[in-house]
């Protein structure tokens, strides 16, 4: 259904910041938003990789989390897999150009979570402890 | 733990992207990371904002997930809940210096969204097509 919004727009900084394109933004989140997606970007963006070293390199994933985070990721066209019929077949994971083009905007959100996430847990605390209290 | 990682970084402008970071990010994007969430941002990007106002703006939104988005960002400290004791009484949402100074990165990836989310669909499509075909 077409989006209306006849508002002026009140702060220039904003202008491209309309409903239409949050919604957007929610759906992307919505895809990339969790710590394993994050971190296979980020791991991937220093280079292909096989399993096994993403594995090694991402500590705490599970081997089916890892199978599933990057099936979604190969999904969405942000990841590629490549197999290698040697014996044992070799597989590598790599940023597609897609995947790479994401790495500017989430380095910026990951900068200012890096900045800001005390504030947010400090905010939850006092929040919760005013809900309990 | 701590996080280890002797590995040279062979692409400069990813130096800050490292693990610790990204997860950062991925917990900030589960956080932040549904379609009502960032419309809420949005909306309050251009001014304070009532109930009513905000289920207006917001297309097919319910109130109880209104209520739930607004709780969840007033609970991270991105938005402020002001009540005025008038009959009936009036409440008033903003975004917080905080949430404010989350609006441009989340920008940043509102654009790369828009103009990327297309290449994204038309990656599930092949993929999906080529896993039952």
């Amino acid at each position: 259904m077409p989006v209306t919004d006849p508002r002026p727009v009140t702060e220039p900084r904003l202008d491209n910041l309309n409903v239409s394109e949050c919604r957007r933004v929610g759906e992307v989140l919505a895809r990339i938003g969790d710590k394993w997606t994050m971190q296979v970007i980020a791991e991937l963006g220093e280079g292909s990789r096989r399993f096994n070293e993403l594995q090694r390199a991402i500590q705490g994933v599970s081997q089916r989390m890892l199978t599933l985070t990057l099936k979604n990721l190969e999904r969405d066209g942000l990841v590629s897999r490549t197999v290698t019929p040697s014996v044992p077949p070799r597989v590598d994971y790599a940023l597609t150009d897609l995947g790479r083009s994401m790495l500017q905007p989430v380095r910026a959100l990951g900068e200012w979570a890096a900045a800001h996430i005390p504030a947010m847990d400090a905010a939850r605390r006092q929040y919760d402890g005013r809900e309990t209290g």
